[in-house]
């Protein structure tokens, strides 16, 4: 790629594992001759106040220049006070949308073999308010807040989405025979979306009866759009149908254009600095930031030979069952492109 | 069973298919000469005031009385303003946890074959408190509800029933690294109860990831206890593991030793009164309410009979990919008993 066509993306490698996955990535990235220029930032090692987080103001304005980016891995330091990295970044950026691209890769065999979905996940507000307090000793509340710009913002994302990529159809999911007033505004939302796009059927489904049959038949969904809550549960719900999140996408959207792509596993300190750590996820989610470049050359070159790899079987990491190193695995789907 | 031994307990048909698999249920009584005497309530056609719901007040009372019942579907009348009949039911009777035990049928095939576990729902706060308003145009929230009392009662339960069931584990599941003063008090409620329990291993598993393991190996799972809505989101996936909400029998279990035995499925209207029904999931809440009343002889002849009868194949209802009335299924569990 010739440096006058490069285009400038973040790269947080993360904690944990983090670095040797973004290596993969990186390595991949200049095999496939991706014209793609990283800006390397770390997190922190003190609260940066402008943040108020161990992310850096600087980080967080590369994203907001770039308007594209990767992330690895990052546990929030334990302690008091600390506001979680990832709630930060999505709080910051207004990530608004968490889309996951979940289906089931050939070769790689598990209960399921015909997951495809996406679910998209609204990623700024429900559950994840913050608000919560005591009301009197041993009654405590939280509150869950639904709101219209949200959830429209949210639902037309995901029928732009479903019709951007030929998906025939879009599920609400909800609980709003309970919370008739939360969930009844998220649907009402989504309604008054889905009637501009007449070509794309739309239908609600319960929560717990979306669960439900999601473990007893995944090909009855398409697209599925919900609240935060319901949206953390389904997405790793589905991810573990084919495989878990070690294998599964993940970008977040944001206002303005920002895409900011993800692996949500976590940092397995455990194996951390040991060449055992499985990069698909951060592959796959890197594919993803390629996409939304509209990089789909590339995109489906590297999306391959990550999928033949883990088919063939030769080269899979731990996780998967295999031996193999980060680099041989990293070093197999190399040869693939 | 002579007159002076009977057991009075309280059965709610339901509607829809209700009445049928009602019937199926008595008619194995009968036939395993269980010292059962059904007293029958049907929901009203019109609001008790003393309920404000469909369901008479006589009805309620002869739950308090009896202590024991079993309750077919009930679906909730449409139109403004009526309490969800369930809802009343859980909420008057004070019924405050939900117990589904949920284990692989031997003989009916799904893509598990080792699930054994039990789910205890809290079943009175929450999510579903009720607590619901609009705080500007647009913008609305829900109040999520939790109590050191209502946490402390079903954790005692479920550590209660691990012991008295010699399961080894129980699992909390939560959100309480988003919801830490909600989630968080049902986890130190938890806690506190685990302590008392040194024979039992205790565990915490956040939501999302125990729907990922869930689906990936459910056999990690034993005891899993659980805020109000995680354990209707969870106990309806668990039930998917096995075949669906058909087949799982379900006690909700109230203050002063109340436990109402109830199918979870819908009342399935397009096909009530055509004797197509499938009763098993009444059958086997049956069966609980039988354990519950220390009846564990007529229980496992029951449950045997049942369980025979759907791993021969020979009879099954159309759910289940058969062919049979609800009459020849219940007709050829009573030539197993
Ligand atoms: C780590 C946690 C705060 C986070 C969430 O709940 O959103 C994670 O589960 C995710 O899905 O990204
Ligand atoms: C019908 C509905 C109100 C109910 C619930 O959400 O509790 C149902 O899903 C259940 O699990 O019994």
């Amino acid at each position: 790629a010739s440096e006058s066509n490069l285009i400038r993306a973040t790269l947080f490698p993360g904690d944990g594992i983090g670095p040797e996955i973004a290596e993969s990535v990186k390595q991949v990235f200049r095999v496939a001759d991706v014209p793609i220029e990283w800006e390397e930032h770390f997190v922190g090692t003190e609260i940066d106040p402008r943040t108020q987080s161990f992310l850096t103001w600087e980080s967080l304005e590369s994203v907001r220049q770039n308007k594209v980016g990767l992330k690895g891995p990052m546990a929030t330091p334990i302690g008091k006070g600390h506001r979680s990295l990832n709630l930060t970044l999505r709080k910051e950026l207004n990530l608004y949308a968490n889309v996951r691209p979940c289906y089931s890769l050939p070769g790689y065999k598990t209960k399921y073999d015909d997951v495809d979905l996406i679910t998209i996940r609204e990623n700024t507000e429900g559950e994840y308010s913050g608000l919560e307090h005591q009301v009197v000793r041993g009654v405590v509340e939280s509150l869950k807040i639904i709101t219209r710009s949200a959830s429209l913002r949210v639902a037309e994302y995901a029928f732009h989405y479903a019709k951007a990529h030929g998906r025939q159809r879009v599920s609400a999911i909800h609980k709003a025979n309970i919370m008739q007033k939360t969930d009844g505004l998220f649907l009402k939302c989504c309604r008054e979306v889905a009637e501009k796009y007449p070509e794309i059927v739309y239908e609600e489904v319960v929560i717990d009866n979306c669960c439900m049959m999601l473990v007893k038949n995944p090909a009855l969904f398409d697209v599925l759009v919900m609240p935060n809550l319901y949206g953390d549960i389904i997405s790793d719900l589905c991810a573990g149908l084919i495989g878990g999140l070690g294998l599964t996408p993940s970008v977040n959207i944001g206002e303005g254009g920002i895409a900011l792509a993800e692996a949500v596993h976590g940092s397995a300190p455990d194996i951390a600095g040991k060449n055992l750590a499985n990069p698909t996820a951060l592959l796959l989610s890197a594919v993803s930031m390629l996409r939304h470049l509209d990089l789909h050359d590339k995109a489906d070159r590297i999306q391959d030979a990550v999928l033949k790899t883990i088919a063939e079987g030769k080269y899979r990491t731990g996780d998967l069952g295999g031996k193999s190193t980060t680099t041989e695995f990293t070093n197999a789907i190399c040869d693939h492109i």
